[in-house]
This record gives C-alpha cells, structure tokens and sequence, in this order.
C-alpha cells in the first residue's frame, strides 16, 4: 500500500486563504488497474488562477468542492506502471494537484524527455504559464513591429514570458512590476526595454515616460491601480487580452468608488478598443504544437531566459501560494514536493 | 448672395447642453467655385455622437472648436452646381450640419434617388444608424442562430435594426426600452421577442425572464445601470460590441462607487468575454456595399420597418438635441430645416 498525503479545501476562504482553510491528510491510495500508473510528485505548480477555484463565483472552470484536494499541475515520477506506454522511473506532466502521490491514468500524461529541458519547465515557460503568454500575445495581443507592448506582473512567469516574445516579434516591451530588484530583473535578465514600478508614488509619471507612443498591447493579468493608470495611456485600436486580475482575487468586496466601468467603457468606444479575456486552454487545439516548437527554439537561441522559484516541502505551499498573490515570489514559484532525480 | 442660418458651438457643454451653448447667426455664403454646388438642407440628422465632439476629450475624431457649425449629417437640395455630376434640384447626401444652406464639393457628396426610398432613410436605416447596427452586430456581434442578442436603446435607429437584423440571422431579440409606450413598439412594429423596460422596478428580474439562457451578445450602446444589469447575464464566449455610452454623455464626473471595473474584468476573464469599441467608418470600405443591397432588400421584403421622429425647424435642434440624450424620441430622430419636395 502507498500513501499520499493531501491538502485538501477544508473552507471557502474569504479574502486571503488562511491555514484553516486548508486541511492536510495521508490517505491509502488504491491499487492500480489496467491503464493506469502510480505517480510520485516532484514538482507541484503554484498558479494565480487556483484562487478562482476556491470560489463558488461563475467561471470557466468548476470550483473546487470542500473536501477535494487542490488541483494544479505537477512533474511526477512513474513509482509503478500498468500501462505499456509508460515505465516506472519515467518522468511525466500531470495534473494530479497538492499531494505526494497519487494514481492518474496513462492516458492523462505526457512524458517529459529531461534531456531537451528541466523537466520543471513543463510548468513553466515550456508549459502552461508560457503557452497563455504566447497564445495571448500573439493571438489576441497581435503586436506589429514597433509597437509598445506593456505588461504588468512583468518578472512573473507569463509577464516575462510576455515581454521577451513582444521583443521577438520587433515590439517595444515594457514591463510593470512591484520593487526596484523586480525591475531590474526585467532590464538584465529578460531584455524590458523599460521597466516601471507600481509601488513608485511617481508610478503614473514613470509609465508615460517608458510609453512615450503610447500603449499598443496591454496584457492584463493584474487588474486594479495598474490598469487604471495603463487605460490612460492606451491607443487607438489598442489591444487588451485578459488573462488574469491577480490584484481582486481576494477581494472581499468591491472598491470603494468612483465608479470607473463608465470611464472604461467610454475609452473602448472612443479608442476603438479591443478587450478580451481568455484562458489558455481555449487555444490548445490550435496553437500548442506551434508554441512548443518556437518556445524550445527561443530558450535553447537565448530569445527568451526564465527564473524558478522553488520552495521545499508541500506544507509550505499554503503560506507560499499567499505569497504568489501579492506579488512575493520572482519568476515561477514552485514547491518541490520531492527529490528531483534529473537534477544534478 | 445666398445666406446661410447656422448654429454654432459657443461653448462647451459641461453636463447638458444649455442654450447658451449655441449661437444662431446668419453669414453671406461664398460664390461657387467650380466643383461645388450650393446646397439647401431638407433634413438634418441628430445622433448622440455629436455630444462627443462638443468636448475636448481625446476620441476617434477631432472635437468641435469653439466658433465652428455644428455638424452632422444632412439629406440637402442642389440649388445650383458648378459641377457636371449634379445639378439643380438633384437631392443628395451631404454632412453639412446644423445650418439652412452650404457651399460643397460635389465629390463629397452621394446623389440619392427618390423613387428608391424616402430621401429622409439616407441619415437613417438606409445611413449612418443603420450601418452601424449592421456593421457592429455581423462583423463583432457574429450571432448564430438560437443565440440571444440584448440591445438597449432599442426603439432607436440602431438599436431597432440591431434586433431585427438579429431576428433575420435567427438569433432571439431582446431590446431594452425607457417605458411600456416604447416596450409596446418594439414588440409590435420591430418584432422583438421581448422587451424589457429599464425603468420599470423590476427590470433586473425581467431582463433575467427575458433571457432565460442568458446572453450571447449585448450590443452596448447606453451604459450605465442597464450595462451593470446586463453584464450579469453573460454567457460563456458572449460578444459586447460597444457603440455608445448615451447614458454618460452628459456626465460631469465618475459616478459614486462601488467601483464596478473590476467585477467587469472579472466577468471578462472568466467569461472569456470580447469586448469591441468601434465606430461605423472603420467597416466602409468592407461592409458598406453589402450593408446597402441587404438593408434594401429587407425593408422591401418588410422585414425591416423604421420610425422617424421629425421636429420642424433649426432653432429647434438644441431642444430636440437635448431630448435624444435623454430617451425623449422615439425612431429617428430627424430636424425639418426646410420643405421635402420629394415628399407628397
């Protein structure tokens, strides 16, 4: 017998999720049958979008129900196969969330090769976080050479992600982050033609500045005092994919007032503006082979560079998922649930 | 020497437009020179989009300068031509503006033909309003048949071929109305499936009865309290074209909070909502043609029926003007400058 141990939603957390709303237990997993295989995690994806999930608001996606472990994608270890496609030791892309173990069906995996990338980057820039990066900015963000593309969450895995491909497609990237190290990661590892912090009381002033053409793409992930500032500065005919507003998740109640829908809406009528949100599985079908072709090709030329930040041990994946939500972490945070047997 | 009685923009309007905002005077118009004609105005069109122009916020047209006519578009009689491709009598499609007679290019105007439809739907179904609803609705609106189209202002020019437009694609119409008087018509002379009043008490559950499977496009031409209702009835996907803001037009500032952005790029996100700003000229060259043969051919076949509403004389445009800001018309609302000698 194998046993997993699990963080579970014990509440739906109001506000910031607290320690009581998750609750943490060791379960016997059941023995395998045909087609299945027997995962040990190694690394365990912290994302923006599992707040969504800890919420019974309408969404693309179901909530999590009480009871249910944490959902989020994982690079796993095959302990124990009963399927022929795949082999104990084999390293794989599962789904399988906030847990030491568990039993996923072969068929849901996807073998990873440790040989053409860390296999940790198959939650990062070679996966999900870097898939809505490139199918947002080139699908709906559509930049034309020169012009400014801004993004905010900018040293986070899709805003990095974001800005080096804005600058491989002969766009002008600026990059909105919180804090001066943050900024300078943006200009010295990811190539930002500019860099603006949002926690700078001349923050509205300092964004013109790095936007002297105004602003042609804005990725929206943030939402919030960024974007009020950011509206202003937008273009005719300017571009806004919306992938997420990390700054709201864990509102409680609206803002305070003024009521700035009216003002938006005025500026989409009178810029011609194009809003429009989306998430990444939307464009799987049609865009994914082509991102991981060009993606492998941009990290293994140098176009596009990437930072991990790994946090040990599941039980800290609470305390470091609060993190996440304001803005702590530099580059994809990530728990390392257990030893990484590619890893020298 | 031909004189021409004009209204003039001298000042601008903070909130609603005051008589003091306009000045009438009476000017000696110039001789012609070759390739123009002297024109007499029958008709002069009035739309919301003109309170834009009398304010110097930055849009996709220049504003009004203090001094200037008024402008807008005009069904006018050729008094006298220097040009071979008019002459006298000939009636034509003209932007004139609020004023009784005016020197133009023949090349900027359109020659309209009498015996085809009344001369007055070239400012109307059969112009701008119209190409408008056509345009926004089939190019950003695209609503598949069993889809539900919501459009408020809906007894008015746009928002009237908005609905039927939509019910000819086979989509269920819902328009949004300011009284039962308007309700009843877009019932019974537009078709609609249901009508919703926007001041009745119990709009928000109305609107909710009317859209039973929710909302696929909302054709935003008004903003305000009946966009914060709508936005709650959004499918997965919908469309919101965005075509006017009417309900703010005269706002001198935001109104009091909540703030309601973020819950509307919550909604964006989550939805995977498009969200489209547009004015009618970015789809001339690409739409116009179609739009004329087809709208022709629906009001011959009654599939499309209009409703003019026709105030006689000029110095009566700013109170009428004030009235379409505020829902007082119902139809096309259209100023009578001078005879209609096409009209028995």
């Amino acid at each position: 017998m194998t046993t997993s141990t699990q963080i579970r939603l014990a509440a739906y957390p109001v506000g910031v999720p607290q320690d009581s709303d998750f609750e943490t237990v060791t379960v016997e997993l059941p023995p395998l049958s045909d087609g299945q295989v027997l995962l040990r995690t190694i690394y365990l994806s912290l994302d923006p979008y599992m707040r969504g999930r800890m919420s019974t608001a309408k969404s693309y996606a179901a909530s999590l129900e009480l009871g249910d472990v944490i959902l989020g994608g994982t690079v796993c270890e095959v302990l124990e196969s009963r399927s022929e496609s795949l082999a104990a030791g084999d390293i794989v892309l599962a789904y399988s969330g906030w847990q030491t173990h568990a039993v996923a069906e072969a068929t849901q995996l996807r073998r990873l090769d440790p040989a053409q990338a860390p296999v940790s980057t198959a939650v990062g820039v070679l996966g999900m976080p870097g898939f809505t990066a490139y199918a947002g900015l080139l699908e709906l963000g559509r930049p034309k050479p020169g012009e400014t593309v801004v993004v905010a969450a900018a040293a986070g895995p899709v805003g990095s992600a974001v800005g080096q491909i804005a600058r491989i497609k002969g766009a002008r990237a600026v990059g909105i982050a919180g804090g001066s190290e943050k900024c300078r990661i943006l200009l010295q590892t990811y190539g930002f033609d500019a860099a603006v912090d949002h926690r700078s009381p001349t923050f509205v002033d300092d964004l013109a500045a790095a936007t002297p053409d105004g602003i042609d793409v804005y990725f929206e992930n943030v939402g919030g005092e960024v974007t009020d500032a950011v509206i202003e500065r937008l273009n005719l005919y300017a571009r806004m994919p919306v992938c997420g507003q990390v700054a709201g998740y864990n509102a409680t109640e609206p803002p305070t007032g003024p009521d700035q829908l009216p003002r938006f809406l005025r500026k989409v009528l009178t810029l011609s503006l194009t809003v429009r949100g989306f998430i990444q599985s939307e464009f799987v079908p049609t865009h994914y082979d082509a991102f991981e072709r060009d993606m492998s090709d941009w990290i293994r030329d140098g176009q596009v560079h990437y930072l991990q930040d790994i946090v040990d041990g599941l039980h800290n994946a609470p305390e470091a998922f609060r993190g996440l939500l304001t803005g702590r972490n530099v580059g994809k945070l990530l728990v390392r649930v257990g030893a990484d047997p590619t890893s020298s």
